[in-house]
């Protein structure tokens, strides 16, 4: 190649990679501990025996099933939901369940319940009430409307919550805003194991934080990777035992085996979440339930097909670099071929939204193992800036590399507010801002109606 | 760059690759099926309640403790082990437990016994029984000798065994040669699962036929898919069920709190055992052991660093081909710090020895995605050539890569010979030859105290 052939040539590599941006905004880098457990935010309800941490999730594969879970602390007391179409009225009852935990040899915990709400009609809104026989507390929620492809539906997304000022920044945006339907939680509540002995009373306190909104929609729970609590140094070898004590999610009616892996239907969403933290490798239980589950997506019906999975699979923070790599190598090939419309990640506290790009020709021997331009391929986002107290991850890898659109290092949320089949309109909220300011924003053209646009 | 200088290039490229050897050894390509349950090598030994399937496996971390494991069927019998240094003086004795597992809802396992023998000497022979009460079987075994860096030792390595006539084949050839201390099992024991519902008589019939070399001489086990036995449909949802009740492992003794990954030390050689299909991702409990272990291990006591894992990360057969590749990802990094002499796999059925290469620079950006030649790597073994039912995978990629060694679809078995803390001798012996034939052969010199030594 002549000289002025190359220097055409690095001119284009470089206005290419101008595509992408690294936001300039300038903030505090302030890194907070969390509240502290006699804050506001963690203050238990009135009246003897009160439920507390009080949170849904959807009970089923459709949205015709809630499951309501709380928890009491003076004694069992009732394992009823009550529930009816007004308040008043609440003339349908649910039998749950009562457990309780230990830990470390130190910690018990309070008396945690569950009960599924079956047979419920969709797009219906529900009042309930739990704690019967001492303190009654009631709340309400709407169900999902019924799958179809042109169903709107608007999802939260939220990770790595925590529970610090700044997460309950997050938390208050997301609901100044307008909230949404449910919200997608990518990995990473409470961050209790942050704490000695990963003190449990935090997963209490950060239950209690989080009632205000998970009370009154359901929340898609994933598993990050504070949800391991893997602390054999205090006899606790089990993984993930506060999570599966703590949040039922509906896992069985997609045929999974374990909590960790599962989909849900919304509207005109088909959700899978995935686990980082469990094996996935071929053969084993997530690897062949995912296979199954691909194959059982139906696009008509569910036009809109979105992952979550703790652990980025692209990510150009250098906070936590290519430690979702081994799962996007054993994944990303199916992923692709599904036409998956958007992969939503945390674990890095930074945010970040990735042009369609796939990276699956690798054979070892060919030398092709660089991101490509993909119209097949989904937009990956990195949304683990809930606002923990871990701080923020600044540090971006330079120059920004061709497949990452937009990155900051910001606190915030996003929205996924899908329209029909083919548009769904995306926000992410810095904490910073009003309510009303987007700091960034994309129209999602639909993979499976609209699959070579290139938006 | 010149046409001329190209050719030359190229030149140079093929003569490098023509290093590797695909072995153009002419066999039967038969595939066979399991040996019928009243054949021989099944045979149940005579006498009411007579113990079977008895097999031994070190019991600690460096072989002052043996496991004995057996079977009753009639009835539960004595959890006791009685040993001595003399045949006819077994004036020790342990006490086991013994337990039962349903499978499917069909099966129900004979009574499964497991008693520890601690307290013993290195180097040493030990007599011992099993079944006293009713009938008494006989055996004995060598305890490895102590720790130290230049103590020899000799392994047998074998995997993917099943229970056809290739695999009677497979462990008679390791017999008549002469045997080795231990063997290294590199996962997928039984095969039961390609029967229907996993038919777990053949768990019994493959310990009935391997007895008569693992009731002698320790087999230290890792896991392969064969042992998953996931069978959701037939109401079978936790893995490893059956392997997990007949066989245990000493992984206490080395920290890890799962029987799928842990170590043992014997004699000059520290071996890690890492499971394929279970977690590895970052902060997960297996990867949390293997970063430990790796700082525990002390190559000035036990210079050889050997792993054993199913799943193989460099393979040129088109069979499972890049099937260990997420797994590579994860842990080639550490193991090229770590200096690891030899990396053992199985899963492929055929033989494969790898050159000293590592492939560990990439970072997504910079386009170093290919092996290259590390003397710091460890060499790869694929011996996945037991000879199980599967039959033969004799689909090798062409060109041969440059980081083969050597490859050839022949069913065998290996012998890894330390001599002491700088060389070790090893041997591949395919089923067709007499028992003196080597197929392939190659002095491995240390790691640790030979770093240079380009072998």
């Amino acid at each position: 190649m002549a000289p002025r052939e190359l220097a055409v040539l690095l001119l284009l590599l470089a206005a290419h990679a101008s595509a992408g941006v690294t936001s300039p905004y300038r903030r505090s880098l302030l890194t907070l501990p969390d509240m502290p457990l006699d804050a506001d935010v963690f203050r238990a309800p009135p009246g003897y025996n009160a439920p507390e941490q009080v949170h849904i999730t959807q009970g089923d594969l459709t949205g015709r099933a809630m499951t309501v879970s709380w928890v009491t602390t003076e004694r069992p007391g009732s394992n009823m939901v009550r529930y009816g179409l007004a308040a008043d009225c609440l003339n349908f009852a649910a039998q749950g369940t009562v457990r309780r935990y230990t830990w470390g040899g130190v910690y018990r915990s309070p008396y945690i319940h569950h009960a599924t709400l079956n047979g419920l009609h969709h797009g219906t809104v529900y009042h309930y009430a739990v704690g019967h026989g001492y303190t009654v507390r009631s709340f309400s929620f709407k169900t999902p409307p019924k799958p179809g492809p042109d169903v709107p539906i608007k999802f939260g997304i939220i990770g790595d919550l925590g529970q610090t000022f700044h997460s309950n920044d997050t938390l208050t945006h997301y609901e100044a805003g307008g909230g949404g339907d449910a919200v997608l939680f990518i990995g990473d509540l409470s961050y209790a194991d942050n704490h000695p002995g990963h003190d449990n009373r935090r997963w209490d306190s950060w239950a209690r934080f989080v009632e205000r909104n998970v009370a009154y929609q359901p929340w898609i729970w994933s598993t990050g990777n504070h949800e391991i609590d893997y602390a054999p140094e205090i006899g606790e070898t089990v993984p993930f035992k506060p999570f599966t004590n703590r949040y039922l999610t509906p896992h069985r009616a997609s045929n999974s085996t374990e909590p960790f892996w599962y989909s849900v239907k919304m509207a005109s969403a088909h959700v899978i979440m995935l686990s980082s933290f469990s094996s996935y490798g071929k053969y084993t239980p997530q690897w062949t339930w995912l296979q199954d589950e691909l194959a059982r997506v139906d696009r008509t019906t569910t036009p809109w097909l979105i992952v979550c999975v703790h652990s980025p699979w692209y990510n150009t923070n250098d906070y936590h670099y290519m430690e979702g790599e081994t799962m996007r190598v054993q994944f990303e090939p199916w992923i692709v071929d599904a036409k998956v419309d958007l992969v939503l990640a945390g674990h890095v506290h930074s945010y970040e939204r990735s042009h369609r790009v796939s990276n699956v020709l690798y054979d070892i021997d060919n030398g092709k193992a660089t991101p490509v331009f993909n119209k097949s391929a989904p937009v990956y986002v990195t949304i683990g800036d809930g606002g923990n107290t871990e701080g923020l991850a600044a540090s971006f890898r330079s120059p920004q590399p061709d497949y990452s659109a937009f990155r900051e290092a910001s606190f915030g949320h996003a929205t996924l507010d899908i329209k029909n089949r083919t548009h769904a309109y995306y926000e992410w909220h810095r904490n910073q801002d009003g309510v009303k300011v987007v700091a960034d924003k994309a129209w999602f053209t639909n993979r499976y109606y609209l699959p070579t646009d290139t938006n």
